[in-house]
């Protein structure tokens, strides 16, 4: 079994770095706290005297070699996080995957497998759209090009800021179908089933659909006092129509359907000035990639018979789109059977967030484990986890870690 | 009659302080573009050799003294604007008021009155809430030391920033009803109606009331794809259901209620977290006093309902509220018959938008002259009067003006 105290002091220590006031972190990717993170988890690595390769998106591998020259056996998860946001959120998968392999070490234990632990960048997504952008590239489902020239929420570029903070690497790029056996990630479930049913383990089957857009209404700038209401192109009444439209479709459409607009800014932002732009974020996601098109056409069909009725344009930009993903049956089952033998209570359940996890899937087996958010809270400053929980879930990750790798 | 070509002059040369690269200018109240109009426009006032006396709050008075010691006849507006304004609003009643002056002065003719104009600080309420602030505290509706203290939208005080561009004057309070005979104030329409009728001069019988609040919602922050629908307590999405609430309270009581949400900010702003942070503030008008008490509980109502129903706690901070205002019968008659003396068109209106006019009221005879805006179209950088019809306003204000200053 894995060191718990040693696990836990990693989460606290790591939760130092950009800690906010008033608790919580915020290491947005790329960021000079997230450099700060990255140097703090990579000195661990270095200690551990694993092979470290960083790649050209930033993403961190660090290697256990095997007893045979066989695919790598991986963990992983993101130190990146929202800007208001938790200690757990992908630090636990990464420092869990760190925890499995130093236990290895210190049990003498070589497996066949070469096993690694990686931190992959920019998973969140907050500052640099899509999310799992590191994983993505790594995976080669996304371009590296196109992912370097991003423009985040601050103006400035993925390739920019990886240079400024030293972490655009050589790496080759790796032919993951080959070279990786497995991948398994631990994560806080950042939802609220497995703490309302006071259950252990959950057992991942999938990850469900993510369509991340940003719509941009230009209408027209007039005077709030002097303007007859039927005479308006409110750019900003047109977003509030949007931000209330998806919340009823999701609604309508539950529980699968989530709906979230977080992100929206007006101009000119004058108490007396009718708006004359809106930029909105829009996050829809569903377990069936049937729904999720669906609700897409809903809303699609609902901004065209706005822009028509206000007299606005509207135009739109895909951030994201990830189909849902399932993960493989034979670990899943493995999961299961691991949290049984470690007398640890689980459920089957899909995935709410996107995970790096996602990417790896369509190439070679993956999964993932759950252990629970208390109250359902995350992208929050009070995300909690138990150490308890934290070592259930990361010794259910060595062990199916060490049956695969032993294969 | 007034050189039409020197006012002209006069507003484009004003409307070049300021100046925004897409045409239009932007000289909110206190910064150093509204720095260098006020500099220009005094030495206008200076060159024509009248007294000019600035107070505490910068309101700049300059005076043509008249054959007798009697109550002055004023004239004024504002040269502040909003970000994203044209070259008329204020800026046309301050200067057309010069040019009154500067004819009364070609011409030979020293009044029995002295004569005023008057520019009066932060009219338009956009950086430091509320509005008629200088005029406010001109007529003392408005507390100086409050309004000193205001902290506007990038954080800076009234005082602070009065200071910064050295207009903070020593005058002494005015006590309206005693010193000033009458106030008379030329503006632009803002608003469609002269325009669409076709119509020269518009007669204002009085302004609208004026409500503004500022709301902060404050719910939790989450993740957008676990957190289910049910659960959340999604402050921009409260934020959104007010802005289309309002909205459907002003078409239900048209067309006299006006509503706008014109500013809002949510946090912490990322694509996939639930907003915890709205903040947003709302514009309600009516030219009824009951009707605008009536739209006001129903939105505390609505408000008090959101809160209950999403789980959120809303704050309210009341940042302007004037009742709606008439104006003097007498003046208003004068205004009708020298626009027909004239020749021109008239037709009796009440102000949609808020005006310096509006704190004289109360106090002196006071009325307002209207030109009309090109489509209605005004806090916007394609506000536009022809010349012909500013000559128009400027024509009616000098006779209104000198009736009153001989009589
Ligand atoms: N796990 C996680 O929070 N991922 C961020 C991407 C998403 O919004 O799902
Ligand atoms: N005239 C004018 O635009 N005043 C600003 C205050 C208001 O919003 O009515």
């Amino acid at each position: 079994t894995i060191d718990a105290e040693r696990l836990q002091a990693r989460l606290l220590a790591l939760g130092e770095v950009g800690a906010l006031a008033g608790g919580g972190v915020s290491r947005l990717a790329l960021t000079e706290a997230d450099k700060q993170g990255r140097d703090l988890v990579l000195s661990w690595m270095q200690q551990l005297g694993l092979t470290i390769s960083i790649d050209a998106i930033g993403n961190v591998v660090a290697t256990l070699a095997g007893r045979e020259d066989l695919p790598t056996v991986m963990m992983g998860s993101h130190i990146d996080t929202v800007s208001t946001a938790g200690l757990y959120d992908g630090n636990l998968g990464v420092l869990a995957g760190l925890e499995v392999i130093e236990t290895l070490i210190e049990s003498g234990i070589q497996p066949r497998h070469p096993v690694a632990v990686a931190f992959f960048t920019n998973e969140e997504g907050s500052r640099f759209a899509p999310d799992m952008m590191g994983s993505g590239v790594y995976t080669q489902a996304l371009d590296l090009a196109t992912s370097l020239a991003t423009i985040g929420i601050d103006g400035k570029s993925v390739e920019q800021e990886l240079n400024a903070i030293g972490y655009k690497g050589d790496a080759p790029v790796c032919d993951v179908a080959k070279q990786v056996a497995a991948y398994f990630e631990l994560h806080v479930e950042q939802g609220p089933v497995l703490d309302e049913e006071n259950i252990d383990i959950g057992v991942v089957e999938g990850v469900q659909g993510i369509s991340w857009s940003e719509y941009t209404v230009h209408g027209t700038s007039n005077h709030a006092g002097t303007t007859p209401m039927n005479y308006r192109q409110d750019a900003g009444l047109v977003a509030a129509k949007v931000m209330t439209f998806v919340n009823q479709l999701a609604l309508s459409m539950a529980p699968q359907q989530h709906a979230t607009v977080g992100a929206l800014e007006l101009q000119p932002n004058l108490v007396n000035v009718i708006p004359n732009f809106a930029r909105f974020t829009v996050d829809l996601r569903n377990c069936s990639e049937q729904k999720l098109l669906e609700a897409e056409a809903e809303l699609a069909a609902y901004l065209e018979q706005l822009a028509e009725q206000h007299g606005v344009s509207i135009e739109k930009r895909v951030l994201a789109r990830f189909q849902p993903v399932d993960f493989n049956p034979r670990l899943i089952d493995s999961i299961e059977n691991f949290a049984k033998d470690s007398g640890l209570s689980s459920k089957r359940m899909f995935s709410g967030a996107g995970h790096d996890a996602q990417m790896f899937a369509p190439l070679c087996p993956t999964t993932m484990i759950f252990v629970p958010s208390k109250d359902g809270i995350s992208h929050n400053i009070n995300e909690y986890t138990s150490p308890e929980q934290v070592a259930n879930g990361a010794n259910v990750l060595l062990q199916a870690v060490l049956n695969i790798a032993e294969y």
